[in-house]
């Protein structure tokens, strides 16, 4: 605790989303002040924060003012230019690291990373020219997922292949991108573990949940995640060896696939992840206070589940349900304070408490 | 909900304490902007609120700048000058109205109210001179509590006066302000109900908790309060008449007595209260998210009691405890932002989650 960040002393955080939103009410309820630094006009979290700086990444005037005004800086999301970070890490320290951000922002580099930790993943292989499309599928066939290296999300940048695709059309629609093939993983369910490492080391995880997606966005993540104990320790060690690896400070998004030949990570997110928007309401502790106290030198909190939780994303036209929600039974509504609905943008979640048996 | 107020609105908040902030962030779940309005510098709500005037009470520019700035508001406390509210009121609507601060505001008046409804409450008597005072003694006594009318909370503006006090001392004391003489109610346990009332005039209460106080403030609410089936229907009953009496919108906090002889009521807060606090981490939505749901016509959430929960106040020196509370079990930590701790002063509040049976 001594070493832990004062209260009252202010965090920065890049991205002014809802996950920057929420990550800035955890930090008020641990006494701190939030600064967020966004590029877009009007970010929601800048309606639950002391201070706001809507600038571009390459302003280096404001990132100098943003890093000045906050003891420690922590972000939403990874897809944060590598310039901004390196102006940013000459001022101040950078929770979680830039090496987290490299793996994760390159998925040909994760995928080498976890695989040098011992840990199964899809199969894959970079991919340059129609030759190594054709001898990907030859390998992993009979499909593949052809997915830029950079800058993919929600299902974005990424192509399923079959037999008798035209795979000189579908490079062609990466425009040059680095590209990585990936083989398809018949998994049985994909499960996610939010995972946290504070400054001394300690880990903790919550309990794995069950994702299901809907046309590439998760739609629901539900807890208990159908695992049995095996599984479910191995879930939490897989995290925890990714968190060791890369002397992670913070809350880290492991997604998996579970197959009868045991878990692979699909991927990592270095930051809080939408699958541990449940642990709001079924826990004492949720993932952002949980990053909160990890980038801040605090001891990890109690995640232990209390309830059975549904959590259901609300996506684009989704919100016109809200009426239904705000009266359903032990239902908790988190609405992301975005304007207008668009196909495809997360307007909020809901978080359904199923009573303890 | 075709009345609601539109989620992207913005609510102004009279009162930038941690009532204020903890309102300001149920806002932010439900899509709502924030406007603080208080006369102190650096108000604790300030950190997590787009909007903040800090400005004299009386400030008729700064006010009516505030009102025109959000489409309804509220208040975190109802010791608000008589002429502020009057001169807001004529440009925005406040919830709850004017008369339940009235009635509030006045110990005589509130007791009147209550007993108006044919509700219980501790004998009592105005007091003008050390007569009125011995008289209220001998029916009352052998002690009785002497109160201000106005301006009392936490124990301020009263003494406990028994045989062979200085009366002329006592009344002296209270430098000519208004008084009222109270009989000591024997009871076997204080609990209070929150309650809400939205605009179209539906109820809802959360199950009663159980205070305890040290030194007149608050220290520690228990849920569920030691109650009978019996006593917790009286309980909402009571809260539930007064709520439509006052053709109230909001949450109101009623403490209420419990004696051999039926419950009494102690005092009526028309507001969000601290012993409601138990709610954050004990139901789905809490008294913070009623609140604004009941303000912008929205309709009420299931306040159903998921856990049992003890909340206990951090006050002054309590914080030294916080690393202690920091890891304890199931145990949820909500601070206020306040940057010195005195005696006295509420700096946070910690929420134990006891597992379900």
């Amino acid at each position: 605790m001594s070493d832990a960040l004062a209260p009252g002393q202010a965090i920065g955080i890049l991205g002014g989303g809802q996950l920057g939103r929420m990550l800035s009410v955890a930090a008020g309820r641990l006494g701190y002040r939030t600064h967020i630094y966004d590029p877009g006009a009007n970010p929601p979290a800048a309606h639950l924060a002391e201070r706001v700086t809507c600038a571009p990444w390459d302003d280096r005037a404001a990132l100098r003012a943003f890093a000045q005004s906050v003891a420690v800086i922590t972000f939403e999301f990874e897809n944060i230019p590598a310039e901004t970070l390196a102006a940013l890490e000459d001022l101040r320290t950078i929770r979680p690291g830039l090496r987290a951000l490299e793996v994760s922002q390159d998925r040909l580099e994760e995928k080498r990373f976890l695989r040098g930790l011992g840990l199964q993943t899809a199969p894959f292989a970079p991919v340059a020219s129609t030759a190594d499309l054709a001898a990907a599928m030859a390998e992993f066939g009979p499909e593949i997922i052809l997915k830029t290296r950079r800058m993919g999300y929600d299902g974005k940048g990424q192509v399923r292949l079959g037999a008798g695709a035209d795979l000189a059309a579908a490079l062609a629609e990466l425009e040059g991108a680095d590209a990585i093939a990936e083989g398809v993983i018949a998994f049985s369910a994909e499960v996610s573990v939010i995972a946290a490492r504070n400054v001394a080391g300690a880990v903790a995880a919550f309990d794995p949940g069950e994702n299901l997606h809907k046309s590439g966005i998760l739609h629901q993540t539900r807890v208990p995640a159908r695992l049995s104990a095996a599984q479910r320790s191995d879930a939490v060690i897989i995290a925890a060896n990714i968190l060791n690896a890369l002397d992670y400070v913070g809350v880290l998004g492991v997604e998996l696939f579970v197959t009868p030949g045991g878990i692979l990570v699909n991927e990592i997110a270095p930051r809080v992840h939408n699958s541990g928007h449940w642990t709001q309401n079924g826990c004492a502790v949720d993932q952002f206070e949980q990053h909160i106290r990890a980038i801040t030198g605090l001891p990890l909190g109690d995640g232990a589940r209390h309830a059975d939780v549904v959590m259901t994303n609300l996506i684009g036209d989704d919100i016109d349900r809200l009426p239904d929600y705000l009266v359903a039974p032990d239902t908790a509504v988190h609405l992301y304070g975005k304007a207008e609905s668009r196909p495809g943008r997360k307007m909020g979640h809901v978080n359904a408490i199923i009573r303890a048996r």
